[in-house]
């Protein structure tokens, strides 16, 4: 086992307390450049959006006349989705551009395809792309608030908010709470962005998988790392599972789905050394008998599903706040 | 010519009179299990839905805040934009997601792509799907009201009820008409449908077919089966003629859709033999030349396009049927 | 250099002035047949449709509960994009159905097709499809408006009209401008609709390009057509680029595209021989490097993105004169 950085672990520990008044950037680019007080302001306004979801008429006329273009480069049917429900409960209108590679076979850079799109006047832009650090390129010229909703293998950060929030509506709090990532580590913006997020928050964040799947730059990142997944779930708050793309890198970076289950499987055995009221979280889509045992999804500690509801709040969170800095 | 079970043929007929208070179920799975007073108030709630099209302003506030969700395994231009109709006529909030089988590729089960997209909170789910039985299989951990838009090779219920609303509208009742049913009924959850429609409302149903498509069991439905055209349009007050899916079948099931067409295909002639106030019918796309002659398609005896009409109509009223359901 | 029928050039000059009550037809299915104070109509309309834009609340309730569908036979994500935007802006349902061949390879014919969306009794059908003519041919029995968003090598209407609104947001005036279209002559359903409006208006329009992209019965509009770009951009008050498909026809009608951005590509010291106060236009998506050099693209005198911009506030006054018929 390898301890990174344990001196600054805690350093942000209670930021929670105090919300900011309002984002500091006219952008949701990544979870990097967030501060704690920010990060409670989405986490406490989600409170709010998810109430509207209970309701029998799920819709208020938040965002009504503004309008929002989902911008998908990568396919992502639930993320895309997510959106969609958040801004018509919003009461935005919405359109939604699947690319694929359309543009660019027709020889349209991507700045142009962005710039086109922003003169028909949209107030906001949420796009998936591919590239790392796309959305960061396009927010430097565009007028309307960008919303990455993943970009390579960089950030994801909407899924790190309602990650967070799915933690803090069940435990309380972030601060101090031992959190086991394991899975890819590698390939993920996943992790990339609840490490930023949980490392803000205060959080204990533990990483863990095959030694093939650790990334080379993980110690800069204020995280313990561990190929034992027994050391990594021990007495832990939460366990979050990573997507094993198995489809895209059998016997490339591990000899077998089996071999991978066999030595980090989540199953209800591993689960035993883990806190009595760990939550188990996963951001989909699940490879059931990869990297998580049926039981374990399915059982009383799950709280995976909850994740995807909670994303809709989320996301309803971060479109009234970006939106309300372009009014 | 086989005759089935000719003594069950009318054991309803009459019961269209007392349209029931509301549907038993909240899903709308097939119409089997639909009891001839419930299919009589989805027939009546749907005139009232159809005089909403002829408006100006063709939109009523009934399910405003509410949120369907298009979900569609299979390709299906016309149902799905059917339903998109129906569902913003009574302004809801829609969602249309073609999955085609990507959630598949991603190695995540059907369950769990559902259970997903169940925790959006939508309040009913329209779904389409290859493999027959799926809706019935997610309806039973589903909280949100399900609508089947086709499941492989089982049920269509909207067909059949929009088919039942048209020749209603047309003949001012279902009991005692004689419908003929021709093409290929080996595969055809439209036929399935309407013969459980038809049965349950008293009509006599006629099925007619080569008899490579005549499936195995249709002795267990109350049809009388028959290979000769001639006697299938004899006398009928309703011709609805299958889907002949030659692109997939041609030399399989019939040597070739020049024999098809001569053996089969509903020509200006064959319908001489039919009631003279005789409707023609087809779930469509058709095959113009192949099940059926372009002079019948187009013809004063054709209610193709008011189908299509009802259609929207018919939605209409099973969404509002279900939605109250779920208030 | 070849004259052809200059003494008509200026023959409707000035019509600008005195704008039309209402449209002559029902349907927008080109610019051939539009009288220039229909023209000026639309200019005027989107005049005012622009400044909606421009509002927080973009939005107008004047096609509430209209339903248009927008039916795209061929792939277009910035017109398809232009046009719901345009339709939401005024309140409308809109529906947009990407069909690629489907309907084709399950046998229907495209009437079919269209009389099937018709018999859902949308207000308005915008068609785009690969063959010319295919929205003449559907105009004919829909009781639908019909607007055309491109058809094959013809005509592409709302594109003309923009780009006309756009010079004369600019210009003040259409009348007596030299506007210099340059690059694929032959595939461009684009020039074809600029030609009709602008010699309509009383423009002076030329054309420039390879021989091999001229197209043979180019004399019979009123241009003056040449294959020097100096000769075309000499004095120009408006340089219009059109889009060269190089990944469809390197090697065909060129050598490469090297040798074509040498002799036609549109660079800043070629632009110097035009008007000081000369515009650059381009339908995109572009082609940089090919038929414009970024320095011109992003340049002073470019108004692509505002040509951009203004398409949603043509199109907004083209549904909006074309549904006030409906009524």
């Amino acid at each position: 086992m390898t301890t990174h950085t344990p001196d600054q672990l805690h350093k942000t520990a209670g930021a929670e307390a105090v919300p900011a008044a309002r984002l500091n950037s006219r952008h949701l680019l990544g979870i990097a450049g967030l501060e704690a007080d920010e990060i409670t302001l989405i986490l406490n306004t989600a409170e709010a959006m998810k109430e509207i979801g209970h309701r029998p008429i799920k819709k208020v006329p938040t965002l009504r006349g503004r309008t929002v273009v989902n911008l998908f480069f990568e396919p992502s049917t639930r993320t895309r989705t997510s959106f969609e429900i958040a801004e018509k409960r919003l009461s935005a209108d919405t359109f939604s551009i699947a690319t694929a590679s359309s543009s660019v076979t027709k020889g349209e850079t991507l700045a142009d395809t962005v710039k086109n799109i922003e003169a028909m006047s949209p107030d906001m832009i949420v796009m998936r792309h591919a590239s790392s650090g796309a959305p960061h390129l396009l927010s430097r010229f565009c007028r309307s608030a960008i919303i990455n909703a993943g970009d390579g293998m960089h950030e994801h950060p909407t899924q790190a908010l309602l990650d967070a929030f799915t933690i803090r509506e069940r435990k309380g709090r972030l601060a101090g709470l031992k959190v086991a990532i394991i899975g890819d580590l590698l390939h993920s913006r996943v992790l990339r962005s609840n490490v930023l997020l949980l490392n803000t928050m205060g959080a204990d964040v533990w990483t863990c998988g095959p030694a093939t799947l650790i990334p080379p730059g993980i110690d800069r990142f204020e995280v313990r790392s561990t190929t034992s997944v027994n050391e990594a779930v021990e007495a832990a708050d939460v366990v979050m599972l990573l997507r094993i793309q198995h489809e895209r890198m059998r016997g490339h970076f591990f000899p077998s789905i089996r071999e991978y289950f066999a030595l980090f499987g989540m199953t209800p055995e591993r689960l035993r050394r883990a806190q009595p009221d760990v939550i188990i979280m996963h951001p989909g889509p699940m490879n059931r008998g990869v990297e998580i045992d049926s039981e374990v999804a399915d059982g009383p500690y799950s709280v995976i599903l909850e994740q995807v509801a909670n994303g809709v709040a989320v996301r309803m969170a971060v479109l009234y706040l970006l939106a309300g800095e372009s009014e």
